[in-house]
């Protein structure tokens, strides 16, 4: 009902950080693709059998000394329903490896239709009395633009099944001020005051962290909002994207942490995922390139904190 | 580039209307579902293959009178990667009678992630020279909250392939007014600030009907707001839930529409694909049942036009 499994993990293993799997095909070594092409074609399923070689190879080599894996739902859909059946495979084998999986899918909807992606992603699909785990994520990312209605029956299904979600407060892209920051008549910004509505939600699904089973997406972008949210929302905790790649860096990150080194778990996908292209060095060591990379983002994190 | 083809069929079919597709597995007639449990078992396979061939009666018994068909990807996500290759199916064996297809979806992400959605739900997939339309709709459901650079994607591949995008903007749910109605500091509330990011978004994409490729979906449970947004912004075209199963009527249906009787069409989901349930015919006619519910609202719409 909360998020203690993801943040006894990340005690455990010293690194408050998520490894993001988001894999373009352009990603994976060419020798993989060059495999999967030669036995199915230039096909969707060749792709996806691909992206699932590379996806297991940087599980192994990360799933000792990274606590949690984030598969980020728009890349496996632009291939298909193959590529849907690699982000299902992908997500059991990560937690057949110990993985905390978190499944950025940022859904949302009305309140009938969000309890089946509820269902879905987190819970036990019903087939004629078979309860069936679909996808079996351990948390998923939101969109709160619904209201309370559309989140309900997230809550439902978390507090049964020991499970939590992220909504998107504040994201890390430029223009996520556009809307986010605009001053409502009370002064406060709507991002600030999804914060509000998480605090709400978050009261369904205590942990024993001091943590809610509600947390929020906050991008490492806006560091100046991770400190104002982190300050007025000390149950809240964040997922926070935009480290690396995306330009945020680890001073940045201070704000989201509290005085205990708690409170957020940072995101990096393109970096680590990449790290072969980066280093420059043989493409087959492309999983120990990984596996250096989020070393290196865990002690850049660490040395802030 | 725009929503031309599905007006088109509008105005053909003299039907402003579109079918969703939301199949829970109990909204199948028995005598599917007991044919499928016998070949697969009690699986998300058996599910999945269940609701295909009641998607794909229902499209036979629609095709020629309703021009649109909306699937909802949560009730295929909570089959699993099997529910989705069903969703895949369905949206080609729709196209292959003819019918215009909307992904509800409600998708949204950062610019680059945005760009995967597009391509996957709309576009190409580029698989090594070979270009692949992976699920291959004419139209996706979005969440603006990520503001232009989560849109923008979308928007070069609707340009691309003369599609279009619904933004959510006043959605039909009891809470939607939570955050949504809320008054910026400007005193336009925020339903009011997305459908004029919509105007803005659209200018790239004009259509010769009047509306852009830049719709908004607009509730039919607040006949009043659709009224104040169809007068404020009349180059948006509306995707209209809640008809019917969400309790809005006919009547509060006439402000979404301009003087030509364009610029909306409405959705129902449930109510056509268990009007077999409420008509108390016999479940093997479901498909009848859904072409009298389908022709009835067809009657009850133009009646207020």
């Amino acid at each position: 009902m909360s998020f203690n499994p993801l943040i006894e993990k990340i005690i455990k293993m010293k690194n408050p950080t998520v490894a993001g799997l988001d894999p373009k095909l352009d990603y994976v070594p060419q020798y993989i693709r060059e495999k999967y092409y030669a036995q199915y074609g230039k096909t969707l399923e060749a792709a996806a059998e691909a992206l699932y070689e590379y996806n297991t190879a940087l599980i192994d080599a990360l799933c000792d000394i990274v606590p949690a894996v984030k598969p980020q739902m728009a890349y496996y859909e632009m291939y298909g329903w193959q590529g849907v059946r690699t982000f299902d495979r992908t997500v059991k084998y990560a937690k057949s490896k110990g993985m905390y999986v978190i499944t950025d899918g940022k859904r949302n909807d009305i309140g009938a239709t969000m309890e089946s992606y509820a269902t879905g992603h987190l819970g036990l699909t019903d087939v004629e009395g078979e309860k069936i785990a679909a996808f079996g994520s351990d948390a998923l990312t939101v969109n709160g633009y619904l209201g309370t209605d559309g989140i309900k029956p997230l809550l439902n299904v978390c507090a049964e099944q020991d499970k939590g979600i992220f909504v998107l407060v504040k994201t890390s892209n430029p223009s996520s001020g556009e809307l986010q920051d605009l001053k409502l008549e009370s002064g406060e910004s709507i991002y600030s005051r999804m914060a509000s509505m998480c605090d709400e939600w978050g009261k369904e699904l205590p942990g024993k962290y001091g943590f809610t089973g509600v947390g929020a997406v906050v991008g490492a972008t806006y560091p100046e909002q991770l400190t104002e949210l982190r300050a007025a929302h000390p149950s809240i905790f964040f997922l926070v994207p935009g480290y690396g790649a995306q330009g945020g860096g680890a001073k940045g990150l201070v704000g989201a942490f509290n005085k205990d080194g708690l409170g957020a778990v940072v995101n990096s996908s393109r970096a680590i995922m990449c790290a072969y292209k980066k280093e420059g060095c043989d493409e087959h060591d492309f999983a120990g390139a990984a596996r250096r990379e989020a070393l290196r983002m865990k002690d850049d994190i660490n040395s802030v904190l």
